[in-house]
């Protein structure tokens, strides 16, 4: 599909598939694991407030006051922070300014398939380590010369979460490459490495306000590291676009970190609802691994994922199947509101009778 | 500033400095060409409408209705556009998917100062064709092998515009490569070459909301151009960022371009309020080049262009000055309401008595 005009870089490029953002609106929809609960009532309204005749004006190129929000809320310095349009794009700048040395990037061969994709598009190498065979990561098995490191803690698809002693371990041993943890679905349930930035220049934590501040919509990510990692970051950023993030994106995402106690909740909510569904679905024959994220992974013991996903979208049920062999049997299914996992478990009991 | 964790390919980088967005609202800012007058209420509306509980799900990442609005407007074909976050995230994307091909990019030695910086973000080389004595690009003067060719026209910061014409004999004169046409500030008075993309498979012309449309603040860009171009450019978007645009964005761009009774006023209402500024100021002593943008590009036959850029912030009146040999006697100056003209020309008549 390429032509002569194209540049030669780009030719072989595979770019990622994000998960369906179906138009029918009746769809159980949990395929992209967004949070089943709207975003916090002060997020809308500050949004609204922001929707006045400022927007005729540019947005403060460094977002300087979501910055200082972000700081506050985790205790660091606003020099420490780097914000974008969601954590695929804050992803996307760390791959270029910080992970292409020449020597390959390491990461799990099953975990979030942008990390390749980036890698394509700025001609850097990499090696997939594989998972364990429980789906685990095991930091001892990430060895020799690498460009750095990039690790979801939680990992993505299979929910499984690292300690930190794990990833302290694992910015030791390669104190002279960046280690990436990307945190997108760590308010579910894992420990985040924020607190570990102090310590080690190395260690660059990404987060998104999409999952669970419920915030997809709005396109806000960051990363959190030593202020020399945050100056490529910047270097990068402004060589490319000076303001990723408009103004109503910086209202919302200022105001989703004001209230705390909604986002408490929901995420407390969230993580009950999932265990609750992890009974429901061994009950029905599947294993599923055990998550730290607003997901699960799980496989049937008798029934393959790719008709199981088939059968429950007919059912008006849409989670996700990935087609890489080593995980083919597995289903993931985001973890939705009480309602709509009763639909998916009803769904799934009239699929398996 | 570097570290040894930053990429080699990144350290030489001297990234884009935008126009300052200063918090002191009792400025008059006329530095960085926003509209002064607000967006349509019917954008607005529509931003608040969408301020609503699906900011929990992820956009479409295609933004179809917004391309289908673009098309529909421009009487093209939804697969002849591709859009951005601002129309610095599309000229990005540009450089990288279609202007990297290891030969020398042309553009004017005098022009958007984020052109050079893409060249080196992507490691592309380029080439700086002088404009005439007159500040104009002459079209005759872009010869000789190269990876393509960037014009804005209206060229910034000098306000000049090229005739149809012109565009099409560099198209002709180039048909193996591609000429990318900035028109961020055509709507002021240009000729837009989107009537020419059916018959030049090798013209890409891009477009913003920040400006004509007052959407500064909301970041809208892009690109239209024959299939095969934009093909590249989803290409290489889907290996960057699936969701560049939020939902509130893609509501505020739809609506933009429903509202054209609105835009056509203040359109209006703007290149009038730039006629009467030049008369003002060449009454004042200044050589006012001919603008076809909502900005003017002006030198004082005696006071040099630094010393009124500082004076005038002393006054409250916020001005682009840039500090290029070949242009440092000029000023940038936006049009902005007549109320701020007014102000500006008051405190030039007190500076220069």
């Amino acid at each position: 599909m390429s032509n002569p005009y194209w540049s030669p870089c780009i030719r072989g490029l595979e770019p990622y598939v994000p998960g369906e953002q179906p138009r029918r609106r009746d769809l159980v929809k949990l395929n992209t694991n967004e949070n089943p609960y709207p975003p916090s009532p002060q997020v809308l309204a500050a949004v609204r407030a922001a929707a006045d005749e400022s927007l005729r004006l540019y947005p403060p190129p460094e977002a300087d006051e979501f910055k200082a929000a972000i700081a506050t809320y985790h205790g660091i310095e606003a020099s420490q922070v780097f914000v974008g349009n969601g954590s695929d794009e804050v992803l996307a700048h760390v791959f270029h300014a910080l992970l292409n040395h020449g020597r390959p990037v390491l990461f799990p061969d099953i975990t979030y398939s942008f990390y390749p994709v980036y890698c394509r598009l700025y001609g850097i190498p990499w090696r997939e380590i594989p998972l364990t065979s429980d789906y685990c990561i095991a930091v001892a098995d990430y060895q020799g010369t690498n460009g750095g490191i990039v690790l979801a803690n939680p990992n993505a698809p299979t929910g499984c979460a690292l300690p930190l002693t794990a990833i302290e371990e694992l910015l030791v041993a390669h104190r002279d490459t960046v280690v990436v943890i990307d945190e997108a679905y760590v308010d579910f349930g894992a420990q985040s490495a924020i607190p570990l930035v102090r310590q080690y220049p190395n260690l660059l934590v990404v987060q998104t306000l999409s999952k669970s501040r419920a915030l997809a919509g709005l396109r806000l990510g960051f990363a959190v590291g030593d202020a020399g990692l945050i100056g490529a970051l910047d270097t990068v950023k402004n060589s490319f676009n000076s303001y990723p993030l408009d103004r109503l994106a910086i209202a919302g995402g200022i105001a989703a970190f004001a209230d705390d106690a909604y986002f408490q909740a929901r995420r407390s909510q969230v993580m009950a609802s999932r265990e609750a569904l992890v009974t429901a679905l061994v009950r029905l024959g599947f294993e599923v691994l055990p998550s730290a994220a607003n997901f699960l992974f799980a496989r049937h013991r008798e029934r393959a994922g790719a008709e199981l996903f088939e059968a429950l979208r007919r059912d008006g049920v849409l989670v996700r199947h990935f087609k890489h062999p080593r995980i083919d049997r597995f289903l993931r299914i985001t973890v939705g509101t009480e309602t709509q996992n009763a639909r998916l478990i009803a769904a799934l009991e009239s699929l398996l009778r």
